[in-house]
């Protein structure tokens, strides 16, 4: 992969690759910013309607290139602390038994664009996610096959390490992420090659991903080459990265499962530039989705007049666990105006989306509510 | 689709609807524009490795909503001028003569952001590009056995109408856009139903789009429900906005065919903020893509100054002739240090890529060259 790995000097990173900042009060989105979003993407919001999101609609986030890859040579390595490392091949991962999960994925700094001030880095709104089925084989078995079994006691993280080579802030590195050793073992936790029936596409990690049902994007490793059980917590630049904390250098807390988020599709037809709606006076059946990684979704609300009241929304039961599920609201429209229309939802833990979303310097999981502007002619 | 078309108060939609604008200068990338940014994207310009671009790497611009589509009741009307008007469901059009052409496809409006001043649009830098190969079946003979060469005399435009609907600076319309006749009944122009081998993805155009080899994105209408042929050049909203004008109001020169470009793939690895690539010394065969709607690309040159000096590639044949061509270029690099690396291309017509770009108020045809910025080190 790359050629000139750790020969880089040290002043060359760090003229060009700076430490992260926050935008200065009124400062539009940058250059650097609109090179991310031109490169990555989210989804299209009326892409709720279907129940899996079609390929090439699915939110997307590459940290540094989609690498080229050879499904015929690729190797995924298992080592660390097990008794018998092993290299599987494609084949050998494809032979093995295959699970298919429908699964939410989410990137954490999913709101980021909307914080103020705002976090200079991936500018999202609310686009950052998608639901595709994923086809591949359990990571546990995998383990206990190489002998993890005798070291379990001592096994703290699975450190999973992806094809990509870039650096970030001053860091050179492949894209890595550790998990705690009882959330690498959950049955639906997957060595994915296939996404909604056919092989990964080169962006979704192709040949071989993971997938950690419940949990933010950045969990799920792409163009996955080596799985290592350790006996410390991983802390290496991604798991720092990915944090809650209000300065740079604070410790933080570390970013796991998705926090509850209700979208709903943007009613009527948009206007090109701004987005605004159009709808006519009349009722008008509201739909959108709503999800959350810690437990199934109990309530979903909506607001009609920019969050000053909300009424429960039709909750349909949830067809598979870690997937969004539908929910529909029919909206009575007896006057012409302007109204801004709000979805929440709260989750069967307690949490919810807050109303007043508190800040932090990543600009990672900001669930203040949705506001779609809508004109509403008679 | 719509339910309220022609209903709008002309006020509603003024007010949330604004003319077109260009920016301050200074001003940064405002929330509307990273509204478009965030739904459509350009193409990783990594995937130029591949011949053919995987689905959803595919640039994509959708300019109101990816309408929903059910291709069982689908029907493409073909009217206007023709003495048997008919329509189609998607079987007729799939019983029709099947042809496949791999098509390279711009966005007129790539490169918009890095023009100064910069029209207040989607904000693309480069990427807005893509080859895919499409299935369809030939337009001309669909309009032949309509009857059309009784009236070939008097037909000057046939219009091509989508299922997606919006206001666009304050006029709401289905998209829509003319073709003089001899463009429409090209041998190559496609009623195309698949892309790269699997039906079309709802975001681009499914079930059924037009597909006009050579022509920039905007004549490649999606979601195609009607095609008339009229005795008048269509003068609709799309038509008069895709030209280039100094000023608003002005008739300006309706764009057509793609201007020249060569876009390389980045080398080395990169700053994930930054995008600035890094490299060391040595010999790196640097490559990239070059296309033209206008005629053969008959060279491409490339700059590791910044465009000071300027060197010939090595231009790989043509193999299909309305796709790009693949272009290499060895760079050997013995001193360590900043550089800035582009690719020009020229073709057959005698077009090229100006080093100072002309600028235009709807932001298109900017095909100044892309500026890499590498740090190599020892």
């Amino acid at each position: 992969m790359a050629s000139v790995e750790n020969d880089l000097r040290a002043d060359d990173v760090a003229a060009a690759s700076l430490p992260s900042r926050v935008a200065a009060d009124g400062e539009g989105i940058g250059t650097d910013e609109l090179q991310l979003a031109a490169r990555n993407h989210g989804m299209p919001l009326e892409a709720m309607r279907y129940d899996v999101t079609p390929l090439g609609l699915h939110y997307l986030l590459t940290h540094y290139d989609i690498p080229a890859a050879d499904p015929a040579t690729w190797e995924l390595s298992v080592g660390g602390l097990v008794d018998r490392p092993v290299t599987l091949s494609m084949d050998d991962i494809r032979s093995r038994p295959q699970v298919t999960v429908a699964v939410t994925l989410e990137c954490a700094g999913n709101g980021r664009a909307r914080l103020l001030p705002r976090p200079v880095s991936q500018p999202w709104l609310n686009e950052a996610v998608g639901t595709m089925r994923w086809t591949g084989t359990p990571l546990g078995p995998v383990l206990r096959e190489a002998g993890l079994s005798d070291h379990a006691v001592d096994a703290v993280d699975v450190v999973f390490t992806g094809a990509d080579h870039g650096v970030e802030r001053g860091v050179e590195q492949d894209y890595a992420r550790g998990l705690p050793l009882r959330e690498a073992m959950r049955d639906e936790v997957l060595l994915a090659y296939e996404a909604n029936g056919v092989p990964l596409p080169p962006q979704h990690g192709f040949p071989l991903r993971l997938v950690v049902p419940g949990w933010y994007g950045m969990a799920h490793v792409k163009w996955l080459r080596s799985v290592e059980v350790v006996d410390a917590p991983f802390e290496g630049y991604q798991q720092t990265a990915y944090a809650l904390r209000q300065e740079a250098g604070q410790p933080g807390t570390a970013l796991t499962r998705i926090d509850p988020r209700a979208l709903l599709i943007p009613p009527g037809f948009p206007d090109f530039m701004s987005r605004t709606r159009f709808l006519s006076t009349g009722t008008h059946v509201l739909q959108g989705r709503a999800w959350s990684g810690w437990g199934p979704v109990e309530r979903v609300e909506v607001s009609t007049d920019d969050g000053a009241t909300w009424a429960p929304a039709e909750l349909e039961p949830a067809g598979e666990p870690w997937a969004w599920c539908r929910w529909t609201f029919p909206w009575h429209l007896s006057e012409p105006g302007r109204y801004v229309v709000s979805a929440r939802a709260g989750d069967a833990t307690g949490r919810t989306q807050p109303d007043q979303q508190p800040w932090n310097r990543g600009g990672f999981a900001n669930t203040s509510p949705q506001r779609v502007e809508v004109v509403v002619s008679a």
